[in-house]
């Protein structure tokens, strides 16, 4: 089948020929891959920086976002049958752990992830648990399934906290910031405040219909919040741009008793951050990573089951899987929100 | 100045000249009233039912949603000044008790309500404590403003709990119910579906854009919302009609570890209720009085401040204050949303 | 095997040898039970009462609360190993139905239950799958892991809520009721009120150390929790008797925005309940039935390794397996705590 | 009256005659002090560090910890009379601002501090707003009463998290520290785990039952704490050091989707912080000041009224208020835990 493939170090991937996986266990679900999505994980590992060098070990078939249709199942499968639509959360949980037993297996102790620590999903086919399988709506268009995987990081994020009636702050607005200030919006928030520097989010950010988009570069982040919300500071700030001045400007522009949520990677194992203005604010703040499951991801299916969300926006370009280079290329320029690869013909 | 009074026991109110109250305490605000609302408390102490011969004491006047604008204050007041405009939480707290110390002043142990226990609105002029006068932001349309109040039953009553992705069951389409189909829309929904049985609250409830609207004269409801969820059944439950029948087939419509909020209240002391059902599907129910205060006050002032309610479809009528047998009368037929009356000219 | 049976319809169980069962499936585990537990629903099924009637299908090994050695395990078990010393989540969920996937296995769509839908532990051996089986710490006694399971509907009804500071009145001190004091007492609970009509079990609340215990036959509930608590009210109700007039005068005596859990089935498909009361209070109520799977394991199981419980004073009496009858007679005529049955030798 | 000023900058206070207060609001409360505590604060004004330097302005009444008795009452004054026994919320809420009017009043806007912005309570009369009396029992000790304040830190601090059958890791037992582990064990913990370097709190620490006490001078924290849980880790961590090191090993030696509450002040404007840590375990983290009004004087009022913490081994010594500078010497030193000074005679 075809497959694009992390071959050997260095910055490349490859479209080959690969053997077709089989099922395995009496759980297994095969999954004839309809079509696939970018993320900025791919172009990590593409480019071969230095986590993917500590982490990945070619050759291994690249990519975790996708939309598929159940072809073959394991015998003891139950949740599925041939011919569903689905998606995969791309975290594999071991199913005993402590964190497992108890409602957060998005955090097992004992993860695999899709495309990262075993063969992913930019293929003709692929092989996963069952437990990791999200059946959907078969009129949801396929393209938006495929990206169902990081609008559930969005969803997680903003699902922290009850945002109604609320200004919410989100500081980074590349494609889970994008998303995120539509979760927002249909979560009911009072007004949405953008925080971005490039030109083309920015433009995005205001088609979705942020209230306000201040640009850091050029603006007083916190004097624009002020002034916005007639000194009553951002009641929420979901920090989604992996900058610490973004976090620490974000901290100040929210108001005492206010709610943070940081969906970030950081450069560096410290960062410099202003504990004590939290403390002196009473702040909450919830660190996030991947997807609550499943109850993130029954938000996603129900919403787009019913038409809430503006992904139109969001979701800017479609290409053959084939041509994976050109939506890399313009995925590490920021000139696209979300991208989709075709696998099926 | 122009007051509408209960007179004396019997069907009536009477439009009459009565003296301006005075400030009195270190903390009192005095207001002049520019528009008022009917809610179904007046209807019930216009027609003079059972509830209300036991708790009104004649004379009295008549009245508790209004907006108005600040004339006067006692020499402690800080939060609001001459010439703001404003309007009232109905339910005055001790301030001391509990439940007042503890977050839940509208449950105070003591608490006395406008136009019941005290003097009402529907007149040119009215003092009250600084605890319950609410400042709102002058670009809201007075008459949404004069009708806060019971938008923030709704407003309380759906934000119990999370309706994000959720098939939310709205049982009684009244003013409030109209409020909470809007309410629920506004908080992330999925699907609203409405139980309701009059034509006239059946259009302005699909006017409002609920998903399905069922008559449960004319339908099963339990069947209805169980073909329409795919057998997923409601994940929330707003009780608002007031009708046992209601209420036990909406438990019987939430789904396993559903949610149920209960804004009404039933003929009797006791009602015919099928606990065990509620047992068995581990439900979480909220016994709802009242609002939030000042939380619901926040949400409903933001919301209408960023102009995201369709109350354009739920306030229905507005008349001069002299009209309001007009009001009650049309009210009473279950021919109207909310209706508001101008107080000054 | 021994293995004490519901051999056919009428009252009665059979002690007799049965053909030991075996692992079918890739995620069964087989147990040597141990000990097993006597609850009130091995009562019912023993009189062969009209629930029983209609719900169970003899022939079939009875029981389900047990602690057992794991013996043998199926291919692909990873979370426990041979020789491990486990008990068991009596609640079979599906694994797949909405319920399952988002948190909320114990109101699984699709449950079966030990002992109810197919084949108990009262025997020496039990085939269970993995999903319900539950490891726990070697030091805890054997007789303390085996009412677990009881010991977890306490657990889950008194987890409801935040307890600390606050005044608890539980009414119905049968078995659960008696854990539940204790549960309230270690959730930081200011003092326990509990009320109950039988004498062996008020000294059992007694014995407990129970604040204040109530016989509402000779006292008003109601009357003697506002004397006890100076006018303030119960802060949270935990309903345990099944009594109607229990649950509500427990609404009754709970204070404005108060806290109402019920783990009890009533007679009857509808109650008499005081609604408008808990809508006037604005109380919060949560219908419960069986344990969260598996944070409310995770509790119990903490609690006796680091020996926080008082289950000496609730566990009142152990008998070997074949003695069942005369524990089934003790437990009828509420002369007992919980009962221990030995299994192994 | 004799009071404890702090008449001019520089190490010293100086004990005086100064002229009794009057009440000159109709909501003012006069106190006749009992005892009073001493709070770090208290040391950081009597050494005239840095930051009493920007805050402080001699000459002032010092002290903010307090019982009293109420000798005096304005004239719309509802919640005490003449002849109660009180304590006073330190921090003095405006009541009209955002946060005062939901539920937040601790993170006041506007707020003012007793001893820190105003006259403090070190004296033999004080007059304070109703809005800051929290009447007690008088049953409870009053040097217990006037350790409230600081034991409502704990208390906040500790009530972020439910932390039933918890390993619950504090760091940090200094005397609100000291507070917490007793306040963790009353809320159910399973275990509580201490981190501390002083051989005097050390021994507190382990008076008061902790159940694994760490030095991190001499052993690894992260190390200590995952043999103790077995690899679990702890699942909450009470930061309570003020040490970067302490909180960022703390958030280590936290199980992924832990909980975390810093009630502490770090040097310097920002910290160097372990955000990613804390991202990829999905911690949420609590910011914590001061203490929630007044749901947190009601925990500490319950549970003293029913004498469920063991303060005695908290509140270590007990002087005359002459006698002030022999007892901030000993806190200097660390070898005190809550020290109380004698007032009234």
């Amino acid at each position: 089948m075809r497959a694009v493939v992390k071959k050997e170090p260095g910055k490349s991937f490859v479209l080959e020929d690969v053997k077709e996986p089989k099922i395995v266990n009496s759980k297994d679900v095969k999954l004839k891959i309809l079509k696939v999505s970018v993320c900025g994980t791919d172009l990590h590992i593409w480019k071969w920086d230095e986590w993917s060098q500590n982490r990945i070990k070619p050759p291994q078939i690249n990519g975790h976002e996708c939309v598929g249709e159940v072809v073959e199942i394991g015998k003891e499968v139950k949740g599925v049958k041939v011919g569903d639509i689905v998606t995969c959360e791309t975290h594999i949980p071991c199913g005993v752990c402590y964190q497992c037993k108890t409602g957060n297996m998005h955090v097992c102790k004992d993860m695999q992830i899709l495309g990262v620590d075993r063969d992913g999903v930019w293929a003709e086919y692929a092989v996963v648990p069952e437990v990791v399988v999200w059946k959907v709506d078969k009129k949801i268009p396929l393209k938006y399934v495929s990206v169902m995987e990081p609008l559930g990081n969005a969803i997680f994020t903003a699902t922290s906290f009850d945002l109604r009636g609320k200004y919410v702050l989100i500081t980074g607005a590349g494609p889970i910031g994008a998303m995120a200030i539509n979760v927002a919006q249909v979560s009911g928030a009072a007004a949405v405040i953008v925080s971005e520097v490039s030109e083309y989010r920015i433009n995005m950010a205001k088609e979705l219909g942020a209230d306000l988009v201040i640009n850091p570069m050029k603006q007083d982040l916190i004097e624009e919040v002020n002034k916005f919300t007639d000194g009553h500071g951002a009641d929420v700030l979901l920090e989604m741009s992996g900058n610490v001045k973004a976090l620490n400007d974000g901290i100040n522009a929210v108001r005492n008793a206010g709610e943070v949520a940081v969906l970030a990677v950081y450069k560096g194992n410290t960062i410099s951050f202003e504990m004590n203005t939290a403390v002196f604010k009473n702040l909450t703040i919830k660190a996030v990573t991947g997807r609550k499951m499943f109850e993130t991801w029954h938000i996603a299916s129900q919403w787009l089951k019913y038409n809430r969300l503006k992904l139109d926006k969001i979701v800017t370009h479609e290409f053959d899987l084939s041509e994976f280079e050109k939506a890399l290329q313009l995925m590490n320029e920021g000139k696209s929100g979300k991208i989709v690869l075709n696998v099926a013909k």
